[in-house]
């Protein structure tokens, strides 16, 4: 058995208006200098295999097939 | 400046609805062996000072008042 972490965030130059919410709340809460807030996802997903390099090839399918829409978003992936 | 990523991550134990669909949609496309899967957050933050210590405090306090709900999510600090 094995835990992964996928993280997926947008890619450079993609607006990122929640973000962008994110860090005028931190700044009208008083913190001060916040610069750019970019938001993205994480998953924490456990698979039954313990072969770690198929388990990395199977996490990369995931994300293109469903975790991450490739046009704007990049991901890694990390087995814990 | 310094670059820090916040993970926000449900508790255990806290129902979680969205990694439950994104795990039955990975076994409806053909991923054998998926277990549980349990969806959060991460935000990436650029911060203007450069003392590493009392910019992880001030994420964490971040963290406590904006990024976080403390009481169903954990979260954790990272500088890169």
């Amino acid at each position: 058995m094995l835990k992964a972490r996928v993280t997926v965030t947008l890619k450079n130059g993609v607006l990122d208006p929640q973000g962008k919410a994110i860090g005028g709340a931190l700044a009208t809460l008083g913190f001060e200098g916040v610069g750019q807030v970019r938001q993205g996802k994480v998953f924490d997903i456990v698979l039954s295999t313990s072969d770690r390099a198929a388990a990395e090839s199977e996490l990369k399918a995931m994300c293109e097939r469903l975790l991450a829409n490739t046009v704007i978003e990049n991901y890694s992936v990390a087995i814990i």
